[in-house]
Order: structure tokens, then sequence, then C-alpha cells
């Protein structure tokens, strides 16, 4: 009998292991994923969802059905500390969740019960014919090579019988959180970046209370104990609260108390407010152990991710989003060496990007963890931080308030910058052109490592406005943004930018689609490439806009991927063309933004007559495709 | 064997009665709902959805699961024609579909296929309980008075055998189509406002074509013939042609044409550019006679309703939107007379409102055919309406600009305005109050019988951003706005206010609920009165709010419903307090705006210390309330 084999298999179906799972499924990826639980998480285990990850539900087409379960969504943090009188508390200030200096299209964060955010991922899946199987856990593994397409070999067995099976694949994917078999059978180990190790008690419940600030995430200080606030779908209300601390004299791990005693101290706490329970819809208490693993992936094959990488506290809502940009990152990069495209080493910036994440993450969580054991800061600084929530950067800020704003930054996810390396350009990068644009230069704000900045345009088509960042889905794509500023200064810049990359052995024509004869009139993203999308953004109104005699018929081709740059914006009022302005591309001479399938900025060019352009994209793609580019004549698309 | 007792039976599942089920379904009132086809729209039948009628769907927390079929969305129309060399067509101009003089929370008509839209209502029914019976028909009815409370006896039977059943009910609605039975029945005519009959084909379908604005709605005439193009859901296009009209000299009613003939006409309309279809999804000719019923009821208790009382062309997209708002508009009130709020009386204004807007339509229809059929202007004066797409005013009109910009007010919905009447507050009201608040007078922007403007504000109990108008669900409540300006100004006229809601014999507390000493804590709607609900916007900051220290009891225990008016407001850019400055308020002082339970502004009062806005408030209720109001000592609530 000859053994089943798998491009991947997935253990575990929490969000790091069902992002992964779902890209891979829609990319045509066959697909192993089990998941020790009978069935998805029932209680309990709501973590927020970040504006970063919200944009990349939406990518995926998953924040429509995720939102209609009516999460909670919270805008402010309102801090709440002993009074000077020392009769009980008051609010000694508010917070934006997601500040105004923060460019994000959803400036807050979402709050909803992780199984019904599992639920939607379950459905998808199931529709691109991958079933989690349940409740079946990984008995034994081995990267032994014996087959060279298929190198690992991965055992499984049913959680509660003999039933088990022994199948090959590609990849293995250990998304078990954080007590993880693979983990440990690779030996990898655990840094602590903070020794300090904490019990926590976690009440979900519905409350009545005069509490004024009870719909908004709160940190409480009082006399009497400390408690953080975190508003929840259905009317509910997360109440944490720290049981013990290593830094307690009377330290042990063990420590408990029961729902009575939480609810009695957060009574006191919450004093002079009353505050009563209709119902505890779940309550649990843990340890809370910070950690980090020292690898993610030994040989590139069996990779970690998610909880099992990193563990910290709940506080700042990070586990769920960090999990989602741990399987994205992974996700396209497997996409991208499996068909073809990247040579095989790409696989290691896995581990190279997201490590230093999960290590900001840490030292983050340290830090706020020590924020919330200190006494908070006394009301006239605070107040301040109050005046900030319009985003309204005047006033003097003091070290907390600088300390909070950062973490603002970091906490609504796009504060995740990744270093330079092949995919995000710098000085250092292999590829030398001189026109690449970069920060420091001031050619252009977009910072290669960090997201694209949001941009509201009209697309020609159908004269719809739309959100630029979205209109390419997350299909494993690079996303080419033309910025062609006004088409009477560019016409010969995009003519020949069109030619370039239609030349044979250019990055763009080296990887057309092998059905390319084939394909449909109704493609929108690929009619030529698998790896690439083309946008081209206007400076004009979009009625002066005709496709067809703008553009060369290459780029003409991404008909429902041109937009008119002709949307006020209150980020750049002064702008004529915002999308431009806010890209930092001169309005009238546009340039060329590469994004990677990720949403994350990998370079900027300059838009130049010539070939100068796509030179430069091709030496960036060459430093890590399969194939190397430029010269060469004419090829048909 | 007794007779089985209904609140209402509803004849038809298409729109109207569908929205007119489900309110009443809701608000817990007993239904027999029946309709002659054995299963909901299959093909065809695609309308338009207008911004009015998304507003209203929002309201009743069906718009996500509609928009969740992925829509198309008009934002522009396009006009095409003969070009002057007579070669073809070309664009003569374009204009928003919703331009932003109309301030729309959502711009754009929505395309999706009926039976999509009908789908989310039966989902909705069965969630309160309410099958329809199908296939089922009336066979009978009369209105006999004979029980007094149920004075409706109405006969069905199943379509294809005779199984039958005879009720009794307190209403019977036919939302029956063009083809009533109820109407006929009743012997109710039908009035022809424009003489002219046409034969149309439409045809869906996926095409591939180099026409430019196949995505966008467009109105194409040339030397061969005039088309309307619809853009659909799922890649598809409606086209319209019109295949006879009754001025045509060889004028057939029963002329007809076959897909390929369509298909033939409109290459040749479409020239220079090409069409070719790769599956026609539906196809159909039909005739449309514009008419009116001349009565939507006799006796206030069988009632008509959608296109039984309308029809016209299909061509402005205005079939569902209407029959959406006349069931809207039946619903509140029978839901007001049936639980003891409002006097019988009040069911006249239904046919009183709903005929008007009924003929505003056709008049509107019959003009919109004629531009339709006459030669388009030429570009030069075309050029305007592109240059007014993005809501500049500024250039001088022609008369077809003017008619198209008001169409686009009627068309969106926002052009429906209900004349004088005792819901709509003027100076011929009965209610003779110096503190009511006129457009005229230029004390409020805010106009009886028109929608309340949209605004966005922040919610003081969890810091959400939201949308004012949206607060309230349509459950039957009137919305007490209290705009309150500055905290500091109106601190007294707040606390009066509400000293005077809560006197014995105030509007308010006449309807206190007969449940009111057993309301949840977590009541945030009707927590007094289930005819009720009050919205307060400060002038201030949203931090700067504590609600139970600003306002009085009464108005605190609406603690989900106290905003800031913090947000700034590009329609209003000067304004401290945008939300305030929008509906024409003192930014200082503010006032009250009562909106009827459909979201149409019924009338607004200055907000002075004393009595006298209540006072002004109990004479407005009184004109159709079933109590009278004013004196009495002060009541619990």
């Amino acid at each position: 009998m000859s053994i089943e084999r798998y491009d991947i298999v997935i253990i575990g179906a929490g969000p790091v292991g069902l992002l992964l799972s779902t890209c891979l499924a829609r990319w045509g990826y066959k697909i192993k994923h089990i998941d020790m639980r009978p069935v998805p998480t029932v209680t309990g285990r709501a973590d927020g969802i970040q504006p970063r990850s919200l944009d990349l539900l939406r990518n995926m087409g998953l924040k429509r059905a995720i939102m209609a379960n009516e999460p909670a969504k919270v805008y402010e943090v309102a801090f709440w500390d002993p009074a000077e009188n020392s009769k009980g508390i008051h609010r000694t200030g508010t917070w934006a969740s997601c500040p105004k200096f923060i460019d994000a299209r959803y400036p807050f964060t979402t709050l909803l019960h992780q199984g019904l955010i599992e639920r939607v991922f379950i459905s998808d899946l199931e529709q691109n014919g991958v079933k989690i199987q349940r409740p079946w856990r990984i008995t034994g593994f081995s990267s032994d090579g014996v087959d060279k397409h298929y190198p690992v070999e991965v055992s499984i067995a049913h959680v509660d019988g003999d039933e088990q099976e022994t199948v090959r694949a590609k990849y293995l994917f250990s998304g078990e959180g954080a007590r993880s078999f693979v983990r440990e059978q690779l030996g990898v180990g655990i840094t602590h970046k903070d020794p300090i190790a904490h019990v926590w008690g976690v009440m979900d419940g519905v409350v009545r209370t005069n509490f004024p600030d009870i719909k908004m995430k709160c940190t409480i200080h009082s006399d009497a104990g400390s408690i953080m606030v975190i508003p929840r779908e259905a009317n509910m209300v997360r109440l944490y609260i720290q049981v013990a601390s290593s830094t307690d004299a009377d330290w042990n791990p063990r420590k408990t108390a029961t729902t009575e005693q939480v609810q009695e101290a957060a009574k006191k706490i919450l004093a002079p407010y009353w505050i009563e329970w209709d119902r505890v819809e779940w309550y649990s208490v843990y340890p809370i152990g910070q950690g980090i693993a020292d690898r993610y992936t030994l040989d590139e094959r069996v990779f970690m991710g998610g909880d099992c990488c990193h563990t910290h506290s709940p506080k700042a809502g990070q586990g769920m989003n960090t999990a989602f940009l741990d399987a994205q990152n992974l996700a396209w990069k497997i996409h991208h060496v499996e068909s073809g495209f990247a040579d095989r080493s790409i696989l290691k910036s896995y581990e190279g990007e997201r490590k230093l994440i999960a290590e900001s993450l840490l030292n983050f969580d340290s830090q706020y963890a020590k924020l919330f054991s200190q006494r908070q800061p006394p009301a006239g600084e605070v107040g301040h931080a109050s005046k900030h929530a319009t985003g309204d950067e005047q006033v003097e800020e003091n070290e907390f308030i600088k300390m909070f704003k950062a973490s603002c930054e970091f906490t609504s996810g796009y504060g995740v910058a990744y270093d330079e390396n092949i995919f995000n350009w710098s000085d250092s990068h292999p590829a030398k052109s001189s026109l690449f644009l970069s920060e420091k230069a001031g050619s252009t704000t977009q910072r290669p490592g960090r997201i694209l900045s949001p941009a509201t345009v009209t697309r020609v088509a159908d004269a719809n406005v739309v959100h630029l960042e979205q209109e390419i889905p997350l299909n494993g794509s690079y996303r080419i943004y033309l910025f062609a500023g006004k088409p009477s200064v560019t016409k010969k810049a995009v003519d020949d930018f069109a030619a370039n990359l239609k030349k044979k052995g250019s990055f763009f024509s080296s990887y057309t689609r092998p059905d390319a004869d084939q394909i449909s009139y109704h493609e929108r993203h690929n009619p030529h490439s698998l790896f690439f999308t083309i946008n081209t953004i206007f400076n004009a109104p979009r009625p002066d806009i005709e496709v067809r005699a703008l553009l060369p018929e290459l780029l003409a081709r991404y008909f429902d991927h041109v937009y008119a740059d002709d949307i006020w914006d209150q980020r750049v009022p002064n702008a004529k063309a915002a999308a431009h302005a806010k890209m930092g591309l001169s309005e009238e001479e546009g340039g060329v933004v590469i994004v990677r399938p990720d949403g994350y900025v990998g370079c900027a060019v300059k838009l130049v007559e010539g070939s100068g352009t796509v030179d430069a994209l091709n030496e960036y793609f060459a430093s890590f495709c399969t194939k190397s580019f430029g010269g060469g004549d004419r090829a048909q698309l």
C-alpha cells in the first residue's frame, strides 16, 4: 500500500493553523489538518482582533463574516487610579486605542470569542475541500528525506483510540500552542525574556454596574488591587485580575482563586462603584510564563508558529494577531517556493522576520506588565493623554505618554516592521539601481518591511470608491502599484514601463502562466502571471481616464485595476492627488511601489522613461527568484 | 370548530409583503403570510436598492446579510450618444448616481437579484416564527365586522389543490403585485398618468466587450436604437432595450423579440465597440403600463401596497424601494393603533403619504421615459454634468441638468417628502406653541416629512464612533433627539426637560410600559415606554461627559444613547459640533428633534428652561395619540 502524500501536514486548528491552512487550501495545496480538540473552541480564549488584523481578514474576504457576530469594538482605553482622598478610584485619563497619528482603516480593536472566529475559517476551508480531522494528535515525525519531494514523514493518531496514520509531506507545521510536541521533539528551547511569572484569573460574564467605563477597555489600579476590563460581544465583559506574581513575597505558581473570590476582589477594586453578575460565562485561573522559542524551524521543512513559538500575557490582546501574521508570512513563502517562483532559501526569512516581531512583542509585554504593576502617573500627566485622544500632537509629552503612544502603534499591528532583507529593500540590498526611492532620501514615505499606507481612490471601470490597499486579495501575488502621476507627464514613462515588462527575460515575463493562451476574459488579477497583479493609479479625474487610450495593451489588460486618484483626504488636505501624496510620490511624475503578497512594502522605484524602472525591479526580484533577469528580446505575453 | 384569528393576513411575499411581515413579526403580531409562488424569486426581477433603502435595511439589521451577496454598486451614470461623424457612439458625460449635494450615508445604488434579497427577509421571518405558506392564493375576503376585533374574513386556498382555509384577521394586506385579486374585488381603479405604453426586453448575462462603461449604469442612444446598461452582481450585466412603444407607427403591444434579436440590436447600438455573450442568465419581454391605484384602502382594514398600487417602467430602479417604504409606513402605524398608542384615524395617513409619493414617482417616470426616448442634448451641455459629478455646484445649469439633478434626489430616495399632516408639523398643525422650530424661520435645517440628516458622533458609553441616525433600530419607537448643546449652557433646560417628561400626564409618562417595574437592567432602547427612545447629544468632547453627573436620572437611564458631538464633518467644516450644525440647531443651546419611527422628522422644538419644550411636544403628540396631555402632578416612571 502506498503511503498518502500531502503538501503540508498542519497540527492544530487555532488561529495560526487555520490561517495557514486557509491560504494554502485556496492556492490549491493538498493539506492534512488535525486538531486534538473534538470541536472548535467553545468558551473563553477571546483575543482582540487588532486594526492590522482586520485589514488582513478583509483582504482574505473573511471580515464580513466575522463582523456579523457583532463583536465589541474598543476605540478608547481608560485609566483609573486611586482617588486622592483614598476613597475608591477615579478616572485619570483616556487614550485612543488606535490614535489618529496611526493611519488605520479600522481604528479600533475588535473583541470576539475565538470560537466564532475559528468557525469562519473552518467554513472557508470546507469550501476548499479541507476538513479538520478531530480529535487527532501527532505521535511522531522525521524529516528523513527518504522521498526527495516529500521529505517529511508524519505519524498521527486518534486521541481516544488506536486508529493511526502515517503520511509523507513536503512540510510539517506545528500550530499546537504553548505545549508543542513538535517543538519538544526538535529540542528547541524556550528563552524567557522576562523572568517574572504571573497567575491570572479571567472571567467573562454579563454584569450590572454603575461603573461608567464598563464598555471600554480599562486598566484599574486601586488600593485593593488591579483589574483590566475588556468589553466583549453579546453584552459581556471580561475581567482580568492578577492572582499572584513571582514578585510577591508568598509567590506560589499554583495559587488560585474561586469565582466568588475574584468577584469580591473586583467589588473592592471598583468601589465606590457597585457591580453584580447576572451570569458568568467562563472563568479560569492560569499561570502565564513569558517565553520565545529559540528557533522557528531547523530545516525549513518542519515549521512552528503562534503560541508554540511565543507566549506572553494576554493583556495586550496580541496572541491571535501575532499568530495570524506568522501564518500569513509563511503561507506565501511556501507557495512561492513550491510554485517555482522563488528560491528555497527565502524560507529562512520566515524565522528571520517573525522571530524579531515576537521579540518586540515580548519586550513590549514585559514593559506593559511593569506598567500594569506600577502605580499609574498622577492625574496631571495622563490628562495629556486624554487630550491626545483626538490626535492633537501639540501637547508636551512625558515618558509615560511616549511609551504608551509607541505601544499603540505596536498593539494596533502597524508598528510591525520587518528588517531589511532580500524582500525589504535598503541600501544594503543586492539591487543597486540609483532609481530606488527611500524614506531616508525623502523620495517616498513608504518604508520596506512596513504595511502600505491606506488610500481611497475611484476605480475607473465602475466608478466605485474603493480602498486601494484592499484591491488585490491575498492570493499570493506581488502587487505592483504604478502611480502614474499626470497622464500628460508620464505617457512615455508608462509606455516604456510596459514595454520593458513585456521584454523577454524581465521579472514579469519570466513567470507568465503556463496556461497563458487559455486565460479567461474575466480574469481580473492574474491575466499574465500568477505572481503579479498590476494597479495603475492616475492623478486625473475619473471621467478623464480612458483606459484603453491612455495605457498600452499590457497594462490596459488590468482594466479593473485602474484608478483615479481623485478623492480628497483629510490627512493630506492640500494634495490634488491624495494617494500619490500619501505615498510620498510626486503627484506629477508618480513612481512604482512593489508590495509583497502580504501587503508589506518591498521597494519603491522612480518612474522614468527608458528601461530604468524595470531594470531596477529586475535586480530586486533577481535577489530571490529562481531565474535571473534582464536582457533578451521582446516576448509575447 | 372555532375559526383561527390573526392580527394580519398578508398576501404576497415580494418586497412589500416581506418588509411589512418582518416588522410586524418582530413586534409580536400574529401573521398569516401566503404567496402564490412555490419558491422565492429564482431569476430576473433585479431592482436597484437605493441609498435611502440601504439606510432602512441597515436600520432593520439586514444590510450586512444583503451586502454579503456582493452586489454591484452604481456610483455614476454615463450618457452615450451618436457620435457627430455618425460612426457609432461616444460618451457625452457622466453624472454621480447620488451626487454630493445629497447627504447620503451610502451614495450608490446597489444591484442584486431580488431572490437573494427576499431570502434575507424570509430567514429573519423564520427566526420570528413566521413561515410563508406556499403556493397559496387568496380566494375571497370580506370586511364584514362580524367580529368587532377581527373584522376581516379571509379565504385562502392551495394553488394546485382544493385544500383551503378561512381565517379572521384585524387587517388584510395585499402585496400581490400588479395583478391584484384584492384590488379587483374592492373595485379600485387604476389611473394611467402616462398613456404611452411600452414593450421592453430585458436580458441578464455575462458578456465580453471592449465597451468601457459596461460596469456602470449607462443610457445609450444611437442611430440604431437605445439601450440601458445596468451592472449586476456575479459579473453580470443587465440590458434593457425598448422593443416597442405606443408612439410607434406600427405599435403592437404583443410585439416581441428573441434573445438573438436583442443581442443583434445591442451589437449595432454599441458599435464601434464589440460585445459577445458568455451566457444569458435570464431574458424576458414584457409590456409596461404606467398606472396608480385610485385608493390604497377603503376602510383602513384592507390595505394594498407596492406594485399592487403603482406600476411603471423599471428604468429608474424604483419598484422595490417604493415597495419597502410603503410597507415601512404602514407597519408602525398599524403597530401604534393596535398597541393603543395612537388613534385609529392615523391609518388614513398611509394612503395620504404613500399615494403622493407614487404620484411623484409616476410623474418622474414619465419624464424619465421621455428623456430616454428623446435624442440626448449635445456634448457641450452634458459636459457640465460630468463636472458636477464631484458635487461642484458653481457651473451654470441647463434645463436637462436641472431635471437630472432633481431626479437624483428623487431616485436616491432622499427626495421623498411627506406633506404636512398630524405627524409632520407645520404652521397649520394643531400644535401651536411658539417654540416649534422651522426651516422657513431658519431655526433648523430639519424639515418635517423628510429623513433626518445623517450625523457621525461618538457614543459616550464605549467611545465607538457611530452613525447617529442608525442608533435606534426600527422598533416602532419615536426617536427623541435631545441636542443638548453645551452642558454649561443647557444644564437647567435639560433638567427641566426631564422633569416635565416625568410629570404625570406628559406624552412620555402617559405611555409607560405596563411591565415598568420588571424592566431588565440591560434594556437599552425602551426602559420606560415602548413608544419612545431618547438620545442625548452634547456639544462636548467625549471624555468630558460624565453621564450620571450631567444628566438627570430619567435621561441617564438611556446610558447607551448619550453621544459626544465631537467628530469633524467635511460638510460643516467650521462647526465645533457638527451634528448640531447639520441639524441647523444652536451649537450652544441645542434643540429637540422628534423623529418618527420610520426615520422621518416629525417636528423640532427649541430647548428652553421651564416646561415649554415638553408643553410643545404634548401638543404635538396629542394631535394623534389616544390620550390628551398636559397638567397633573409628578409621576414615578
